[in-house]
């Protein structure tokens, strides 16, 4: 919507790494093909050009343009290739693996693609389910409906023993969709495919609900998770103004990075509170300022990260089977905590909380998000066949572009407290700019 | 969808009270005006129908039918009318309100009706929000937006203030938009006018998401509510089949009557499990069913009913404000129990939980709901309109008809575990019959 | 909504053909089994009860109650069967051909189901597509989708080659899902069958989206029809009242019922006229009365069945392939006559005309649709499999039901103009009851 | 989605006009106020960057960034404010006003806001309709409906009479909500403004659901449009798969830009031909590669533009109210050459014709379409209250800006045919780059 996310203090090297020359012509036809020197700009204001640059005159850091190439690395009708879909799932992974057998098979003449059940752990010899052949008629209409066709899992392997299945099986490009793990795990992958000399691309596709990969603006998916989102907010709003001291309190996805939460505060607006977890509060301060609003105004409805406020709550042990460490409950700590305080405060309210939590991350794509990840899943295929390898396809200022995936896995996307989009945050909520 | 309640021993008397003759001619043209002698038969197969009369040649039980009549009671020109709705939100509250009025405004010309805020508390002298003046222009469009838009609270008052407060304001007919517990209120309200002589109708229009009053079919919201509760278990299927041993655990409405989660599961046939109130099981054997079902399919969807299995866990101590027993949370209690049952078992599962709440109670109504709101809300005023009173506006056999209060609030409607409903769950899931 | 149906003079018989004993145990267990002797009653008030019996001791007319049997005629192990749609696209085609594949599978272990392709004509030898084998992994997921994936066509094929094929398949159930022509081929299926000899049962499904099969209360995919109509009406509505006298006008389906449009004119309650074809009008006055609406409200919406009206236009040459009479476009007239109207009448106006056609027919269930063909799939093979042909099944007072083929296609049901409908749809539109 | 348009031969002016200096502070707290100095890059390629330079030293053109300043040019509590919308409704009308009223109210404390009726007719002395009091109240839930709360009309009027208006209710800042046409109204009221001296900011907030403004990377309203134009597309697959030969055909909006098509084609990517106004096409061309479509694959999606294909028919005579060029139905127009074509080549298909038409226009936004507007109407009055005036808010490299209307509306958008965009939708439908 807006640049969001704090103003980098250096780019970063966006080369591409390739497996030499392209010496194939492109089978397809009719379309625009993209020059080798096409950039993106990095920047996008007069202020971060000029500070990104040492000199008014040298070019401004950018990214490689993604798109069809005139001349491919492989010749497409002698490989395989592979696609794994890792991690929770999240809107849309129908849509990308479709688009990336259809472009295969369409615009290529790939004979046989190899479809990875459960994650990492169908791609090792002895997996308990064999990889599916992905036809285009068997994928044809698989974006219509909910979840991964594949199955997905978490949890790393063994590259050596990721890349021995490929061997086996002849792939030349593996297509990994998947967050911050699934891309170190193809990373990991194409250094042991480097170090073996085996022409193996590999393509990541980043998918993370929250929004929060660093140098790609949107993250397939991220749109209708906002979008299903909505229907808990908007049963917060209806809930808090139906009852006298309503609060409606939604707890939302987003582990480090609040996007979907202030997304969803400004999506009609209704949000009296956004709490992320970028910008920490206190909860005597939160709580104070709630019973202003309900003074004032007599309902109030609070969305919250599910990562916010984490420094309130006893600290949690353990790691999930993606290695991420476990989190409190900030929502049920909420809910009680503010049922606490107004009663010690002997003022009735009537709490709703709403934590729609596994039902965003299963439903079909909007639209636009369905558009989406059909360009991702071409692009996809469009930097394999050139030989691209060990980066994952972008978005940026309104263009597909290539990422390292060294770059892409260095730090992760967070909201910028003092940027646009958490500005446009607080003019809608109108929640102070400090709760501390 | 068919017959599903208990079979009834006998049928009640579905006599109506009246006020008198009805005098005044109709204003409406146009319409088929309904004779005081149509009923609509009870029974509705022909086992039902000889069972319940004594002899062959006697009328079966049947529901007085609703709609307008050609002489009313009260004349349109008088009077003002009342609205209030109570319990909790529930999709259609608007659609009916809306109905009320514009046919209270179009139909008979009636030239104020008052809308009260928050529940019978908006219905006594000194509540802390005036009554809002209903207008045809202002609930236009009302229909659109969920929620009450007169609020809502739980809990009764005073039968004589609330009367009082009637008289105060002139109103003739009081509509009462709520649960079991409203049409109670509904009925201390309709005494007391009677026991002071005052020609005040009280007409009922049963809210309740769980479809669990008795002699009424179907009330307004159900349909909406097993339409957005699709979502849940939709997305725990997608879930399930994304994962090795992937478990999809839903909990849905349903204290005493699991109408919702019923339902639920024959839309789209993806449950394997579902657990109402109206049919115990024991742990072990569910457990035990859960992992045979595991074993064979690799996923597994269950759907359960918030009021299912109460005997499994600690009763819980305290009543809401509606007078309600607290329930414990078997949606929690299985989520658990599952999780340490296969730790135990060293079987590693996926289990997602999802409990979409009150963002089913928050929705607009289904456009088939929406319907049947329009007419449940003219039905309501052709009743008020006659001079009937004490009644709730009931649909039995494909008609609308009229049902006493008392009738309606003697006992709630369950799942009948011998009828065809609960035998088409078994059909649709494949769960055992028993799980004792 | 309600009895809506022209009142019928006298019932039908409502015997149904069946093979002979059934002899073989269901492999079924856990539901409830259906008795033979289990009856739905014709009537569902006091008044068509006492027309239509000769003695008060009489039973009234009732159809056989759908259901498992305990007791089958075929053995599954033994037999194949076999599903076609025919006739135009309607929601829920998939959600009856899973339900029946899932049923036979499931329910009794059937293991051969074949789909024929593209209606009748891949019913006979030399059809240009094989049919498909229909198995439980492939039917999974398809009622998420819209459409009919066995693909349909209109028109009949000689009953001889149909039934030649049936034998050669080793076919023992069919399963034909459609419209009036589609029952009649079933019929003539069956009767070749029974000249033959050859025990084979012919089930058929209606599928109208225009709701007008006789003695069928409700058919698949109607009220997924209304809900999506809503769409147009809720655009016109919104257009109507963006302008000064704005008027929005709407075609639906329905050739010879306007049950889509006095149901849509229900829903929301925003049109000020419905035309549909058991009402006739005259131009002149449904002018004059539009023109009165808007010079009193300022703006109009109205709703055309696409049957109403077609006296008023030059007689159309023609057919369909599937016999049906070519209808005059009677959006288009009105259009062009209101357009004309006005002009004459030197009055500015604003009309937008929307004709979602299409748009309609192709959209997945919603969920009571939904779990109504799941209902209805499984009704058609406990039909088919106790030994039942030449039937269809049926839904009345709430109850799934048996319906001889001839009977229900010995007449088309229609809104009867004196009705309970009717009068409802004159009650929120307020138009008036003659516009002759 | 990417860059799409035609790439500028150089860029424009993109100066803003002021009142004067901001001298009063803004009454909001908390938000990030932007400095007057920032800027957004109209490059966002490096080749742009260095084409649109004289010198590599030289600043590249650059955008005015939106959003609020610390010191404001009126004083909130002294002046009242203006809202019209003009022309068709469009997705968001509602939205923008809605988010208009509550920033002037919530944000800066302005106590009157009219809303002017039916468009700029509602803008002159003896207006039909007079303009409505906008308080935060009335539109607190108003974007939840379609359509526009004030109505609208097309037409220019006088820009004398429309500023007498303005004066006699001491209108300070005037919000135009529309497209090309009201833009040049907006932009005639500024300069008479400015011919009087009158410290009137007239603000406009570009309306096309076409999306065809310049310099504005996306207009409010066209994100819902695509994916409301789903419907018709999905319908024309599911149609088009479900016969032999089947043929589905949509027409969508866009008169001299096929954005909507184009996205539409990407959204699912069922379409195989895409025909938008500005790549050419001959008949005989297009069916024969229809016909070619069909021997190969048995169905075809076509979608057209409205504005396509208007060489082929007959040139229309007239023009709307809002003077645009009729246009010949380019739909009905395809639908019979399609049909007699293959009646003329005796290939049997079953073609199904879908045109949506109003019905995208009035369906409430999409959630990134809410949020869109949300802030779209903030920063409308920011700009407002800085004292800017003659200018519309774009949105531009992921950034809100400001754009003068000349420059706005100095040409039309459209896509290149050489671009990204179009040779996506080449790509997705594989039709061919020429068909000439």
């Amino acid at each position: 919507m807006n640049g969001s996310t704090q103003p980098p203090a250096e780019a970063p090297d966006f080369t591409i790494t390739r497996h030499g020359e392209c010496h194939v012509p492109s089978p397809m036809s009719s379309v625009r093909f993209v020059d080798d020197s096409e950039r993106v700009l990095y920047p996008s204001t007069l202020d971060e050009l000029k500070r990104l640059r040492a000199n008014a005159a040298d070019d401004p850091p950018a990214m490689e343009a993604a798109g069809p190439r005139q001349r491919i690395f492989f010749d497409p009708s002698a490989i395989a290739c592979g696609i794994v879909t890792c991690g929770g799932i999240c809107p849309g992974l129908n849509d990308v693996i479709r688009a990336i057998v259809l472009s295969l098979h369409h615009h290529y003449g790939v004979r046989k693609t190899y479809g990875f059940r459960f994650g990492f752990a169908g791609l090792v010899a002895g997996a308990s389910h064999e990889p599916l052949h992905l036809t285009a008629e068997l994928v044809n209409r698989i974006h219509e409906l909910g979840g991964s066709m594949l199955g997905s899992s978490r949890g790393p392997q063994q590259p050596q023993a990721m890349v021995d299945r490929l061997q086996e099986l002849g792939i030349a490009i593996l297509f990994a969709i998947g967050g911050d793990g699934t891309l170190r795990g193809a990373h990991a992958i194409a250094e042991e495919a480097a170090r073996r000399r085996l022409p193996i691309s590999v393509i990541g596709v980043p998918k993370t609900i929250d929004n929060d990969v660093s140098f790609v603006q949107k993250t397939f998916g991220f749109e209708t998770a906002v979008s299903e989102a909505r229907r808990a907010s908007y049963a917060a709003n209806a809930e808090a103004e139906a009852a006298t001291n309503g609060i409606g309190l939604v707890k939302l996805m987003g582990r480090d990075s609040g996007f979907i939460a202030a997304y969803s505060s400004l999506v009609d607006g209704h949000a009296n509170f956004c709490l992320v977890p970028e910008v920490p509060f206190t909860l005597d301060r939160f709580l104070a300022e709630l019973r202003l609003r309900l003074e004032r105004r007599g309902h109030a409805v609070i969305v919250v990260a599910e990562g916010a406020g984490q420094d309130l709550m006893p600290r949690q042990a353990g790691r999930d089977a993606s290695g991420n460490v476990s989190y409190g409950d900030i929502g049920v700590f909420l809910r009680d905590a503010i049922a606490t305080y107004f009663r010690e405060q002997q003022m009735a309210i009537t709490l709703k909380y709403i934590d729609p939590s596994y039902a965003i991350r299963s439903v079909p794509t909007t639209a636009h998000d369905s558009a989406f990840c059909l360009l991702l899943g071409h692009n996809a295929v469009h930097a394999g066949m050139s030989g691209r390898t060990d980066m994952i396809v972008s978005f940026w200022n309104h263009h597909f572009t290539h990422v390292p995936i060294g770059v892409a896995v260095s730090k992760r996307k967070q909201i910028d407290p003092e940027g646009p989009l958490w500005s446009s945050v607080l003019a809608s909520t109108r929640q102070p700019r400090q709760m501390i």
